[in-house]
């Protein structure tokens, strides 16, 4: 069990997620670089753009008390924009107008009007819409938009919520999140490697895995079974913390021993 | 907000889907699956392949009473495929032997041996932990694999698994399960339809989105900002029940109309 200074859980919102639109990519973009930092994802919640709902899925995360909340989507300046509403709403904040973050806006609206993209750069409801963050939060500035991230804790959680447009949502983790989840992680991290076996079935492998795993503790192995068509295809993921990638190596090692004996017996 | 009835739930499973080594695209296809049936998908969870992480999360999921529960993964083999362990713990059932799975798996294992992609038919403990079903579920055949689905329901809440593979995932979910959601939903469904707005930023088109959804209350408008890099571009989904495609089509043109007279203005 991970101590629960390296947990996380991610939280996103989007009715496109739900009725097969969208393809979550920003959910493993967002696990792949937290399991290389050094945490552990515990749980992802998807949920549509309904306040309520997205306040409720708040309020649960925050009993199961992550280090970390990662919300994704919502944070833009149209009707179904909600996130920062029911975040507010599950803590008791209110939200407040940001002094930079209008100064952020302006400035953003004044260059698509310079470059001629907008008519108006004024800043309209829907736009200054994006500058009312839940009272106490920290913005994060979105080079690659309008919308600014937003960084609040709340009993111990640190709740980041990061705009649902992939290039935004990365730009803003790598900038402002990234440097801090790393000094925390202080040099954690889990490497995988993968091992590709040829016809042996699953349940071939199956007590092969427990073998190599009770041997090899530090190393959590995981099947994933390719089919069986042509002849069976097994990718074998091997998953340690960084600092025990010589005995990943060597759970490697004898677990490919161990299936070619069998290959060969 | 739509009836009970038609509500569904999903709940993915694997470790694999926490660490960023999966995009999740069961959960996407089942979405859309079921959004075509006419079935809206009220959220979705995934969780790592812990066992008390998975009951906690049916347990939570019944709780909420969708009419479905999607669940995918850990059926297999292998000892990180807990979720009928999990689904039987969180409902207070017992794992019982099922003989009609037991005959279909000798077939199927005989079958591989035949075929020479295995070298021992007989079936392990790891094979016939596949034919340990919660009592009282249905098995759902599966042509694709050797784990079985299964179908059971508690306080009105009908609870599928599936394994996660995606082939075999499809392949129960359109010949056991399809039908019976198209006959329970009785004609119903959505229709999506798509138009891209290219040089109005999304905070133009915020108002126009309301405006056109007040005026076309059965129809709902979400924009997916694509960037603003070199001209704006924003996809518009515009989303109705089938039998309001009429409604659908009228909204598209307003919306068309009114973005049309902005750009001229």
């Amino acid at each position: 069990m991970v101590s629960r200074r390296f947990t996380a859980e991610v939280l996103n919102v989007g009715n496109e997620l739900l009725d097969g639109r969208t393809v979550n990519t920003n959910l493993s973009w967002i696990c792949g670089r937290l399991t290389q930092l050094g945490y552990v994802v515990r749980r992802a919640t998807v949920v549509r753009d309904e306040k309520s709902e997205i306040a409720r899925a708040v309020k649960e995360v925050l009993r199961r008390r992550p280090r970390w909340l990662f919300i994704s989507g919502g944070l833009g300046p149209t009707h179904d924009d909600k996130t920062l509403e029911a975040v507010s709403a599950a803590l008791g904040k209110r939200l407040v107008l940001y002094p930079e973050v209008v100064t952020r806006l302006e400035k953003r609206y004044m260059q698509l009007f310079e470059k001629g993209i907008i008519k108006d750069p004024t800043l309209t409801p829907e736009r200054l819409k994006m500058a009312k963050l839940p009272r106490g939060a920290k913005p994060l500035e979105n080079v690659e938009g309008a919308a600014p991230g937003v960084l609040l804790e709340r009993s111990g959680v640190r709740i980041v919520c990061l705009p649902g447009v992939p290039k935004e949502l990365m730009s803003i983790f790598e900038r402002e999140l990234a440097p801090v989840l790393a000094k925390e992680a202080g040099g954690r991290g889990y490497v995988v490697r993968s091992l590709t076996v040829r016809d042996v079935v699953e349940s071939v492998l199956a007590p092969v895995l427990v073998d190599t795993m009770t041997r090899y503790p530090s190393v959590y192995l995981k099947s994933n079974p390719k089919g069986v068509e042509d002849g069976s295809v097994v990718v074998v993921d091997f998953i340690a913390e960084k600092s025990r990638e010589d005995e990943l190596r060597q759970a490697m090692e004898y677990f490919g021993k161990k299936v070619e004996q069998m290959r060969g017996g």
